[in-house]
């Protein structure tokens, strides 16, 4: 008989979706147990794109300096077609921007899978309560579903064996899907929720019966492709940009990759199988590069991989299932082409939506009616899969269009893909002014919107002038924030009004003070506040005193001194110039308003500065307050 | 006996100047000994101020981010003075963001001592040429000056011995100078150069019999002062900002400390004399403190360190001994106040100086007069240390005019403070134009010029777009550069005019092709160069093809391809704006030019795109090439 033992969590597979759901369960007791067959970490990982928004989450993580610092940016992005005077070869039509302009910063960088990984695998080994084990995949898993979430029971039930890898075989690991046959159980797992972050073969999702929509034909441009890393001998100018080539005989997506190595996507045109497996040659591969980029050169020195793959399009029928007791994540609930850089990017973002509504309700923080939070996973990230189906069928095409229609096509495509026009529909989570029942282009109109991310703008302390990201200051820790964007708090008015909503933010019985304020006043109690207060205002900073402020601006620890970091200016700083926020976000800052930013970034309702009780019943919404009686149920 | 054994550097003192003289050597094969009394790092120091030109150097070192991760940036000075309407009590005159326009990124920044040489430090711990002792000081030195630089000989006996340290004094550490009467030597220590790094009381001074000239009186406003490190709990509105407050009863400096700290700077005014130390208790001060702040309220929270200090304004008579075999850096050879946060700055420059000399003269780079080059330090250092002097003997009695003087004088004090108006004197390291003799006006203008540093501006890779400043791209490597500001190239002229200088770089007979040339084609012989070759041209980079170039600009190895990073553009960055290079150097892009900068940033010669014999003179001078014989001395 097996060894059986408890967790909160098993995930199955220590790919990126896997290690940025467990990166959430860092600083808390919640115990994880992660599992991959594979018998260690990825050596060699496909995918490489980073979005700013990846980084954004990274930066939550605390790891966002040590990626930047290994990755490369991408920062422009060339279009080359066949010359206009009919001649042979292939000019250069144009070079764009590679930049979101809302941004702000730089809209996409390039890292090794395997380092991505990496840093996300080292930032989890000092959390005890995580537990990693290579080598080890799941024979079965039974679910009782009739607990209510998150409980004191274990209701389901996990078996785990060894997986036995054969260093003869070039590609010797066993699958999942072999373990079954073996049976030799290892370990007996009882745990409360399990995740499947196992990729397009997912075992799980086999499990929980959930099917894949979509097609797997080669209809489409570019599905079936040749891909080769290698280091290139050339005299072609745009070596180091992203560049997309179209000539008569064929189409060439080059990227750029870390050191001098660049990435050549050559799709198989439509109409075309892929070749015959053993036609297929690194020789037949550079010889129809070469033919594409002629006149210039292409000459191989290292060679560090290539293949050809073919790519379905394809979205599972659910993301959760057995009553919120087991999710599907990342590749293993849909599946679409490289190109637009979208594989790593959406599958840890799948992640970052889950980890922190799991992590709320096994902290007993949600006690009213948890499940229709974590029912929200499927609500809002199953949309975004279809819609990057949707666009992914589209995109390739745009490369056929002509550079004149290119140009807005292209730049949509950009903020599609750097996740910009994600926005989350209505739910517990992401509520909508009282009285109002969808997003109207009123509401639409400034860009602080429920359902969308919190734009990432730069502000400065109040206390002493540092400029700052926003986004950099919310640490991915479970804890909802609190912007009050005050307005101008030089008139005395306004500053009555951000103080008056001090006093309920901090009031304990009427107010949010249960989830603001902490219960002793070390700098590590307030670190665990359930939600954050912070202030953004747009008044004259020598006209602000901080200290003169409620404490709930600016808790006080007598070990520790104030904590001046979390009143904000809109204001010029002293070397990085103007964030502008309340014109990019178009508030008004003789009036102000106040955003609920959940843990994951995303704005979850917007409420004017005095509207108290549009503040509470947001939370009471969410679960976190009793709507009848105002002291939270406290399970943590 | 004790046990004899070889190292070409004895360091003595494993301070800030200490150990950046260490991180010269860390990728050499040279042998460094670095001996110091203490028992171990330092657990804290007292100097915290960083500035901008410090910064670069810890880039150049590889250790910027880290440092710049933990440092904390000074973005703002309050001044506050009496209320002009002749009520009680100090009211804000001024807030001056702390900024230098011609640096173009943040002035200064703070982080303890301690941490900055917990980073040197580490950076050091890889690598097995560099030795440290702790508790271990010298306890005599012999040199025999006759020999010549470097030789082969070791010219120098050091005698070392271990140090007792008595755990149960407070302060119990032995000084070297106690060392003399123990005699129980460990090590004799057979060595070609020593560097004292051993602080105001230094024992190497003492040895060599160096004087200090200077003041110890309490003549200027500032020079006795008591100092507190402390966790405020006030109402005073800039307490995270540098403030000078000035009031009837005294004045304070107030400075932010890492975390919720502050440091209070509490002159005792001119004539006072220091209070008796039985009576400076922490009590006194803090009253003192109030009295000034009022009608600001002051409680102090953790009290992390207080004392009383007077500081001596003296500069050494010589800077280097013995034929330039013993050499003094930082505390060791001038002291001064450290209200403008220059001690360890100064330190730290210093070493950054004299260690790359050291390290071409140990690697047989200077065949030629090697001396000459040694003798460069105290020509170019000793002078910086007597205008920090002058500076700070006027420092302070700025802070006693009038609101409208302030901004200039103190703006000029700012740029002093940060370095940026140290200008070397010429030698056979900064070399004038052929038939100049003297820095003019004319030459002054452009700010490209012979011992000054070189600006750090920000430029876009030609390659890839994406942008980085000159001075992050210098690593200490102990290489020269040879920044070639090619001009328009798009200009065919132009263009021809830098080909033809590549062709001279590269020539092995009559160009410089011995000192830019690797013998090898990996990166690692390309890193390993003497001197490496940059272009910063200011074309449209869409008309310039770098791979066209000829091969000094852009390296090629079989194994890791083109070395695709040394060719910028002065151009537009997708994100970062445009570094406007030409327009801020006054360069001419119709002409170009081309610099001879240092292993240490500063500018070494400036000449015309075409001036060979002017390049190659320059390397003549240093050392590097013989001048009737092209081929350089091979001891390397």
């Amino acid at each position: 008989m097996a060894a059986t033992r408890k967790v909160e969590i098993v995930i199955i597979g220590a790919g990126p979706a896997g290690l940025a759901l467990a990166n959430w369960f860092r600083d808390s007791d919640i115990r994880v147990l992660l599992v991959d067959t594979k018998p260690g970490p990825t050596p060699r990982g496909k995918a490489e794109g980073i979005k700013s928004t990846t980084n954004e989450i990274f930066d939550s993580f605390g790891i966002g300096p040590q990626i930047t610092a290994e990755s490369w940016r991408l920062e422009e992005i060339a279009l080359w077609g066949p010359r206009k005077d009919g001649g042979d070869g292939i000019v250069r039509e144009q070079v764009i921007p590679d930049r979101a302009e809302e941004l702000g910063k730089a809209r996409e960088s390039l890292l090794q899978q395997s380092r991505v990984e990496h840093h996300m695998l080292q930032n989890l080994l000092s959390h005890s309560s995580l537990e990693i084990k290579y080598s080890t995949g799941p024979t079965s898993v039974q679910i009782d579903e009739s607990h209510s979430h998150p409980g004191n029971d274990y209701p389901l039930s996990i078996n785990l064996a060894r997986v036995k890898h054969d260093e003869n075989q070039a590609n010797g690991t066993q699958t999942a899907n072999d373990l079954n046959e073996d049976g030799n159980i290892e370990e007996q797992i009882r745990a409360k929720y399990v995740v499947g972050c196992d990729g397009a073969h997912s075992w799980l999702r086999k499990q929980l019966d959930i099917s894949l929509e979509g097609d797997l034909t080669d209809s489409v441009f570019g599905k079936s492709s040749r891909v080769v890393d290698m280091i290139p001998k050339t005299n072609f100018p745009d070596v180091r940009r992203v560049c997309y080539l179209r000539a008569a005989s064929g189409t060439i997506l080059m990227v750029p990759r870390n050191n001098k190595e660049i990435r050549l996507y050559i799709p198989v045109e439509s109409g075309s199988a892929l070749p015959d497996p053993k036609d297929l040659t690194f020789d037949r591969i550079l010889a129809a590069a070469r033919q594409i980029m002629a006149p210039y050169t292409l000459e191989a020195g290292a060679v560090s991989w290539w293949s050809a793959y073919r790519v379905g399009q394809r979205v599972g029928s659910h993301f959760s299932s057995a009553n919120e007791r087991a999710f599907l994540v990342g590749d293993a609930v849909h599946t679409h082409s490289p190109k637009a850089g979208q594989g790593m990017n959406t599958s840890i973002q799948d992640a970052y939506n889950l980890g922190w509504k799991l992590r709320l309700v096994l902290q007993g923080r949600v006690p009213v009616a948890p499940g229709a939070l974590l029912q929200t996973y499927e609500a809002e990230r199953r949309p975004v899969a279809q819609d990057l189906i949707t666009f992914d069928r589209g995109y390739l095409k745009l490369f056929s269009a002509s550079s004149a229609q290119f140009d807005t096509e292209f730049l949509r495509a950009m903020k599609f893909t750097t996740g910009l026009s994600i926005r989350y529909l209505p739910s517990c989570a992401v509520q909508l002014p009282r009285g109002v029942d969808a997003l109207g282009p009123s509401l639409l109109k400034a860009d602080l919107v429920p359902g969308k991310r919190l734009q990432d703008f730069q502000v400065v302390y109040q206390a002493d002038g540092v400029s700052t990201r926003i986004q950099t200051r919310m640490q991915a820790t479970g804890a909802f924030r609190v912007v009050v964007f005050a307005g101008d708090v030089a008139n005395a008015e306004l500053l009555a009004r951000s103080q008056r909503l001090g006093e309920f933010l901090a009031d304990p019985v009427s107010g949010l003070g249960r989830l603001t304020m902490a219960r002793g006043d070390t700098s590590a109690t307030w670190q665990q506040v359930p939600v954050e207060v912070l202030v953004v205002h747009c008044a004259d900073r020598n006209r602000v005193s901080l200290l003169d402020w409620h404490e709930v601006y600016r808790p006080w620890s007598s070990d520790e001194g104030y904590d001046y970091w979390r009143v904000f200016a809109d204001a010029e700083s002293t070397h990085d110039g103007h964030g502008r926020v309340y014109e990019r976000l178009e508030l008004d800052g003789k009036k102000g308003c106040c955003a609920v930013v959940r843990p994951d970034g995303y704005v979850g309702a917007v409420v004017d500065v005095d509207d108290f009780q549009g503040l509470r019943g947001y939370f009471e919404g969410v679960g976190m307050l009793q709507a009848e009686n105002p002291v939270v149920n406290d399970k943590s």
